[in-house]
């Protein structure tokens, strides 16, 4: 895998899930793979999970980890090209992706979206001129419009959980929110779901559907309880409006889930992706109940970024040397 | 020993200063004690000398180390059980708790006290949550009440500048501060000097009392002359009032320590936590003077949380595997 | 070499550069010099290449690595001697400095100049209570008017891309910016050109000369053109006034280096220390072109960083060892 920020970067899904689950029985078992490698870690955004889940991941594959916040550690980025930069940014992203990439064999970047312009998130500018300028593999942290490495650890949290003897009825459902989300984890979870052949089923209030490049071959349906019978999963997760961009859908408070909506359910289990917001997107009752996955979602974040890095490794990133420089110059 | 909070947590303090002292004599004999570990350092607070030395501690172990500022990398924090969560915080104590603890096989966690309300401080409230919700050893950082890491570093100090012959008189006087200060750094050495079977007299203005759960068995004396006669070590520190919680005591300038007011100890070491005021807390010509042990405490620092963190290796914490995990959810 | 702060620290320059180019060659072959060695790097201000190029050199020579940002994580430093602390600075650099010391083996800050007080910023102030309180070997991360690590790693870069059988002509021309910037990189490429002697050109507006210190043996020349005739190597920069301490030159534009500027050079290669403000300090068109070594300059911080740990590492700096705390209370 050259690449990882999309389902399409991935070869074989099926293997990446049984790769990660692999790594989470035994995760010491490659612990020289990542040596004399370097990973940097670049935040142009918050992070808890993601950063230490990573940072994590590489170290147990044995590799240097760089981790640092672009714009407060060092310095704020200029994206657009051809720019006079005359003004409050300091550095080119041409210029910080190209350093960046040279002082690491693999590169993961988080950068939300901007929730103002839906042509602009959904173009995924800065993530492509990482992708254009830093001539190394990339790793999503969460770009404007897709979550890859939430999406893998949910397929593995899936496959640790489902029923053995048929197709799980998995169901995301959209949940209530104080403020205007990105759609980047709802259209990854999608994305995923639907790529590994599983049957998903979206259910949110009307208008507020997700971009059809990434639902399509979905059920959507507008009556959240339909949605919800015999459910086996049901993934939780607030999103702002795609057709009438980023703004947030505001008296959909009855789409709250609740031990008394989940009674139609199969017995379902509770997926989130944290962080979550208690008694406004999910009741506490369901996350500290005994259906909850959540936890285990997150400890598998671990386990979907070894996985990704131990792919990339085997697919032999290129040693940092003069070599990869020159190749920098001349290219 | 399961977590490292309190003086308490400590099944024998002298073995735990012996093994302090040893791993200073050989700080690079247990390298591989922490492979394939994780300590994870969390600051809800600002942090110098805790954040490096622990860092380092864990380095010389072999282990890993995942650190954050926690607010200002990822998320503020709800602590409150029960709230609904619209306002401004992003997630609950429960969800980064757990989820921290399924990253790290230890963890460190700094939360001073807001100095407003007594009794939520005193009911360490932020330090409990995570104890409870991350099922994970955990090492404070300084938490709203004690700072045991400082106070074995202190006690470790101690041993090596002791008189080897008599027990040492130890003192504990109030000192002037500009600010409203936290009482931990002397709960705790109270705390750990009297545990130890140190005898302690303590010093300062009346009405500046500290809490007795921490100060019972120490001589309280308001005359300051009088306790430090015969001092071997004094030990300076500002605290804002217990009784009158938080409000800072203003009219203490006669309290700061010079070369004068120490002419009745018996040549006595001078020990103060760091970061200090400069002839505001004490004299700079006792600071910088020969007898003073401030960059002693803080070199054994280091050697403090080494002996914390090989206590807790050796007592076999959980290697990081999907078992753990199971038994979150089950939890 | 005991410090890395000026181009004087540095007993053979052209041993250095050779050592770097080899480090370069075989990143790997001293990846457990370091073993058990603690690099320090505290940022009194941001840092983006150097932050990472050091740790990265570091981390391939086998050392620990803390890092922290002095004032964010930590606490405010007091630089003054004498002062009396009731203001808002929390610890004086005596204890900061000397804490540091004894946490780790050797030291690298970053301290700029503030660009208000000539005399303050030309001494060095914070810088040299590192070095005097420290009591560790100390690398500038680019002090007030100095950047050796920038500098040795042009010095690899040109020796990569000069001519073989003859003397470079190497220029130093100033550029328009829309800031006030330190001379630290200009006055330190003065004077490790001039030190490894080559042949310096600069040429600036006049009365935008830097401090004689630095540049005497190099040609000025007020004509840019006249200056860049028949150049070899480019070395654009901005600097604020020395003479007329801290203050911009606003009617500069014409000083910007386009393609067309260019014509009278030797096929000259461009170099920049990075970040650049693309079309105010150096035409888009220079810094895609074929001729730029910007990107070189910044991989080539890793091996100049790599060189003055290993020196550094072989002339044995003291192991952080109970001795080494006693020396340092006994001073």
């Amino acid at each position: 895998m050259k690449h990882f920020t999309t389902v399409h970067d991935v070869a074989n899904v099926q293997a990446l899930v049984s790769d990660a689950l692999q790594l989470k029985a035994n995760p010491y078992d490659y612990s020289t793979l990542g040596k004399n490698k370097t990973l940097g870690l670049f935040f142009l955004d918050p992070s808890l999970r993601t950063r230490l889940s990573t940072q994590k991941a590489a170290q147990l594959l044995g590799m240097h980890v760089l981790a640092m916040n672009m714009d407060r550690d060092g310095w704020a980025l200029e994206l657009e090209d051809g720019a006079v930069m005359n003004g409050d940014k300091a550095e080119h992203v041409r210029e910080a992706a190209a350093v960046l990439g040279q002082y690491c064999d693999i590169i993961g970047i988080r950068c939300f979206p901007k929730l103002a312009d839906k042509r602009e998130d959904y173009s995924e500018r800065t993530l492509v001129k990482f992708l254009h300028h830093c001539k190394t593999p990339v790793i999503s942290l969460e770009s404007a419009t897709l979550h890859p490495l939430q999406s893998l650890a949910d397929l593995v949290t899936i496959a640790e959980n489902r029923p053995q003897n048929r197709k799980p009825k998995i169901v995301l459902s959209w949940a209530p929110h104080v403020k205007a989300l990105p759609q980047a984890v709802s259209n990854s979870f999608a994305e995923w779901m639907l790529a590994s052949g599983n049957e998903l089923t979206i259910t949110h209030p009307e208008g507020m559907e997700l971009c059809e490049d990434y639902t399509r071959g979905a059920t959507i349906e507008y009556d959240q309880q339909k949605a919800l019978h015999d459910a086996d999963f049901v993934y939780v997760k607030n999103w702002s409006s795609y057709h009438d961009y980023g703004k947030p859908f505001t008296k959909g408070e009855n789409w709250m889930l609740s031990p008394e909506s989940m009674k139609v359910t199969n017995n379902a289990k509770i997926m989130h992706c944290l962080p979550v917001r208690r008694d406004v997107e999910l009741s506490a009752a369901l996350l500290d109940g005994k259906n909850t996955l959540v936890a285990a979602q997150a400890a598998n974040r671990v386990y979907a970024a070894m996985a990704v890095l131990k792919n990339m490794l085997e697919s032999g990133t290129p040693a940092v040397s003069g070599t990869k420089q020159k190749e920098f110059q001349a290219g």
